[in-house]
């Protein structure tokens, strides 16, 4: 209550102008493009601002969206976009570049913040890579540095061994896996950092578009796990780097 | 077809009377006790007799199937038994042994057919016991050999690879986990034996009674590996015998 | 722990170079393509090579990863594969040939090591030969001799039961079945061999994909069946050659 | 519309009372028990008295209940009793009978209307027999022959087909079944009867309550088989009846 | 076992030859077309040959298996067909005719057995007329005279009331419906005649592809219902019609 | 009863024709159109005439039926209609219009019922916009005044929060959302008018197609809030004018 | 926007003091027992105080927080309340009654605001009678005039169609259902008031707990129709008395 | 591998024992109890020792259990424990003490690392409680200081907005909430920290135990939110932990 009495006794002395306080008080402020709400401020809130989710939106539409919030932000991400949303943004905003893999177009750049500390991107099979690199692209472009280690699902358990160092070495581990997902358990009894795991809806059968891997990872005997929604490397990247930063 | 004209040929040229031809075009024979029908043929058939399932019988019919059957062959099981259930065994069945982890009755013994093969019984955690024990003992009764590993879940993977020498020499491995399973992944990826997976209802929360280690090991990413029903420790050993002998 | 000791002794003994002992430790070494690591001991660790999964690769891609593959193995599977994939596998590795029914492609061949003991494919309905084919061609690439009994699913019985000279004198059979999956307890009743159970998507409605199939071979009345993933023919097929080798 | 223009012409023309018309108009009534409208005119609508569903009811109200019942009609059944509700109907209705297997109470008897035709209720296991049990005595409450085949399940198949004798001379056919269900497809493709499927919630660890086998009856190969709810033996036997009367 | 003895002593009498006899114990007979095996002594055993289910199947597949059945049967179905298929059976079977709504190819007629016994097969809404035709070809075509009544979904229940007389007339009804399948209950609890409900797939949103009516049919509060997979009008024909004969 | 024996007195006093009862009685009419019964009287008992759903229906059917409708009503509804199917209502209606984004046709139009109460339609992301224009298209042809508040999702809280005043001055509020609907939370705690939550589709992976976004919306921990089916904006539009007018 | 600033406007003008402005910036306020923060202001902001939801909470919990609520607010609602919290209630708060049927606690009354307006409560079967009357409680307590009718079940609709007079003059209908819950569906259609449906965990098998007839219920094919979640009587009667104040 | 090659050559030179390498190589230790192998060293691992899963153990095994890992560590946890639990490792492990509302055995203690930094616990309702305590518990016991804000759900959000100072000082968010789960997106839109999601089992109906509220927090429109298994507290407070170090 003291932040509130706070803000109305400097409106009260005039030590705040009324614009001021009420900005304030409303904590934030957006931007209204009739079909959306841009929430400007999104960055002094949470850390980063607005992310554009591309599936659903026209190419056009997702061009103006990444245009408005290049306005007012030195990085902008825009994820599961295709090739044909990036050309139109391409149009408005040149320095865009388009992470193919990722399916992420990224509008300006961030600086590394601390390149002493990574965070590690762990994919099991190579059909998990796109979602792996939407964890790493995201994460690199809010400023964390990010290493990759692909390809190491647990039926090979040599080649996740062999690669011990660099991933006692991070800081955060995202793991991203398919089918059962039995990486994550692994990879959680062997280190010390918090693990960031990522289902994808790769399998087939019994798999049921990811439920299997999610459930399996959820239930995980390993400690210092926890897990974002199936698919949702976006997500996995930006909370690895809250945690980095 | 010859099966079949075989026989006529031998009954219409007296070689085999109506009965035996009787007997073998029926394939089996059973006894009716009222309410139920022992398949006293089934050792022919499938290798080894009716199995006793407890649950949801009373103490006296438990005790009379079991009585039944050990009149027509050398051992009998039953299985999800109670110790009451053991104790009216006991009364017509004075030979009948408790395997009290196993929750399994077994009366009358069978000889081991092959020392040097052996089924290796694997499980994750201490809690997975039960269910694993009741495999190791199945398979026993039914003349496997069988070696025990407990506790070596993959949150702590150097619990299994420091006894890789006892897996490697295994002729088939039952692998029992609960949780998110991924033991049988691990397994699976480090032998060329066929591995037996069986789900236990062990876990909380998204486990949903074994549902997450179910679906985690139908879809595990390492090859050589099949599933039985969640619980099935019974289901294992017979399946694992079955290979091994 | 012997194990380890050993090589350690034998190394300070030099006895052994730090590159063997390392490779060993190691216990196995792959090849790095960048978009995936080949595992090339996955032979001498479970005894087949590694398999290509193409769904989800492009043609170039399953080429290129048969034939590197093919350089060191005599031969190689690769599943779900459709023509175009093939096409492109055959500019690199001429000797390869396409299994249209199981969609399998495969490059070299193997002896049958065993003729008097053979694999039994049998399917409930026409609708689930695609899965059965790839059971089929899976162990016969491996080394097994197959058989095969297809469309004798339990609605007309007799189709099953004539045909039981077949099924007695299989060592391991494969049941391939959608629907309810019934055809897998008949035949789990009949013998006293593994019998491997694989549901099929086959079906409609209440038939959910597969699940009504997979539960129903999972909660089977009869002994000695295991399950593997929905539609998944290669792992029965690698599974059964397992036990039949 | 006839029927309507019929009355109101007859009431019109003063050939039907206003009181006649507007019972025949409300096609029914019902008694009302303040917590209950018994539904008196069922028997005319559907053919048989409304039947109580014990369970939730106290001992007094399902006393109640049949007793008012009973004065309007020849016979009454209550399902899902307990022997403490039999007891408290005692009282009132002292010609009741318990079938105890059945959980079924009886006030008053229906002759059989046609020997020569029966329902056959055909079991898998012991364990399905309560449900079994419920079927036949609901279908011969209301007044059909019933016979009985108990334990029959497919892993033994000869017990099925050695009795094929009294399956294929019945009227319609009951098949209870709980695990898989297969015994529905197996029966379902030997006779040319109508076969109601009853589930049952028997099984444990993935047939989750009675779903595997619920899935597996509504996905059978065989043609002729219609399912009511898990472990709903009144269902069955009130639908039989209908079939075979 | 009466039945088997009787055979044997034909044989061993020459009263029968072996070949008769065979015929006789195996039951039936089927022709091996290679991918298929066709069951001609389908109709003996279950009243009616072997239905063909096109999905899945090239249009030659099916005008082949068409062909076969229509040599040896007075009456072919083939169910879920395209008009390619139908025309590709036009081929080789000139008399085969096309049900455009229903889906159905049928060859040959029968006759309808008896006039004064008709199935009613009842749709909620014209989403489910293709099921409920489904259903009214089937049992057409099996020799059930058929009546329709469609669109008389529970939300105007007076449009189901008003044609209480062609409801009461019949002898069994088959009741179509989707999305929350009330009107299942509601006919159910009108009639004393065996009720066949078919859930269709027809609904969005929580309806899941059919299993919401599923469920409710399944649950129902009304007596004499029993019910047959999501969409299939084919199940529910054939049915009514063994009901009905 | 006083209801029926009042007509049935009318009509035997002469006061009122055998034909007025008949349609009294029947309690409404409808028009058969052979692949549809059109419920004429519907808005006499329901308040609103039938609506068109047109998914599934030809674009000719759908012009039909429109049409037949706009001869006894005002103002006509079509939901999930398509632009093709417009303009084929187009040639037989030529006064309809369509409402793109809700994919909705109005034929006709209907004054508001009263200017000071409105029903507001809230929406958490333009994702969900579709659903929650066919609710306000809907709820203003019944004659509701509609004001719309869209993207004010909580994750960022302040844009609901700041548009406190015309959330307090509705009279009923639609609250559109899908991923977790935690919207409706909120929103439901905020006011004390009734909320009436519509889950939508939108959202990935363990969304499950709405499910989460249902679920999350019975679950709620706000009291005053019912829930409707999956992206069914037309019945929330509907629910909320019955009680807004 | 306005909002804010008109308050501070007035802070800086002297015209209301910062505590009054805090407390409407902060729109409402609690009192912090602890282990629960009491919403004293919950009743100015959605018109009804705090409701206790007395599972899982001991009767001296229950007895503090009834006594609390009670000293700020007319009536006090406690739900799923036993007669032993009951018991401990009435020491502080001995005006307090007990709803058995309802298992609701009510301390202090209110007026009925409009006597010509009512509720009507309908119920399908005898066991859904408990979550009836929380809802009937709930709403009366609230305010509002409130009718019954209950066991009115669809299979037996006459009793439905008797009582259409009390259903055509209620203001809002309450339809509280288990099992396949197709009374919603029937009263939907035949009224023009909304209907917010309860589904209950009344049935067995199938049923699962409600599930059914909640799935029903969302895809009823009747328009102007709210589900609330299962069992949740307290929810309907919360908000229908919202519609109907 | 240089890892690996770096111990051969000093053990090749004698730089060190084999003891050492054989060590070094095992990574870890563990101690064979019978039915468990303690992990002594799992704190080496991955920073703190096992923690005793209690539930499903005998008193003595959790006394025995708890009592060798204090040999070894300063500070041992035993989760879903009994007071009865707790007595017996009170005989063993006198400086044990029992943290009732979180279920948590902890013997020794650890002193908080860094007091500026503080996980902040919150839970959405009072049932939430012994969740978000054994959060809580774990935590502290571990090294965090930790902050608790109970009984905020968004039901009345003030309660939430009102302590944001508390919310934005936090390192780490721990969210406990179980029916539809809200609080977690809410509080994840308002600031810039990782949000661990802890979903509970509270609810009832439609939450499924939970299911609701995971479903709900996987799909959180919120960025920075992490998710664990329902009711896994622990797991919540380990993982937060990790971050917060």
């Amino acid at each position: 209550m003291t932040y509130l009495k706070n803000i109305l006794n400097k409106v009260k002395n005039n030590e705040m102008s009324i614009e001021e306080a009420s900005l304030l008080l409303r904590n934030n402020s957006y931007e209204d493009m009739g079909f959306a709400k841009l929430d400007h401020h999104r960055k002094i809130r949470t850390g980063f601002p607005e992310v554009v989710f591309c599936q659903g939106k026209t190419a056009q539409q997702v061009s103006n969206i990444v245009h408005k919030l290049a306005e007012h932000n030195s990085v902008v991400l825009a994820t599961r976009a295709t090739r044909e949303q990036y050309n139109a943004v391409l149009q408005q905003t040149p320095n865009a570049v388009y992470h193919e893999a990722a399916r992420v177009i990224e509008a300006g750049t961030s600086e590394i913040e601390d390149e002493s500390r990574y965070i590690l991107v762990v994919s099991a099979g190579t059909a998990d890579i796109p979602v792996a690199e939407e964890a790493a692209v995201t994460a690199r472009a809010m400023g964390s540095r990010v290493e990759r280690l692909y390809d190491v699902g647990v039926a090979g358990i040599h080649r996740l061994l062999d690669n011990k160092d660099i991933i006692d070495k991070a800081n955060v581990i995202i793991a991203v896996a398919g089918m059962e997902g039995a990486l994550i358990s692994v990879i959680g009894g062997l280190v010390d950092k918090p693990v960031v795991a990522v289902p994808t809806s790769i399998g087939y059968g019994a798999s049921f578009q990811g439920l299997a891997a999610l459930l399996s990872m959820l239930n995980t005997c390993a400690e210092g796990v926890a897990v974002v929604n199936i698919d949702n490397g976006f997500g996995a990247g930006y909370f690895a780097h809250m945690i980095n930063k």
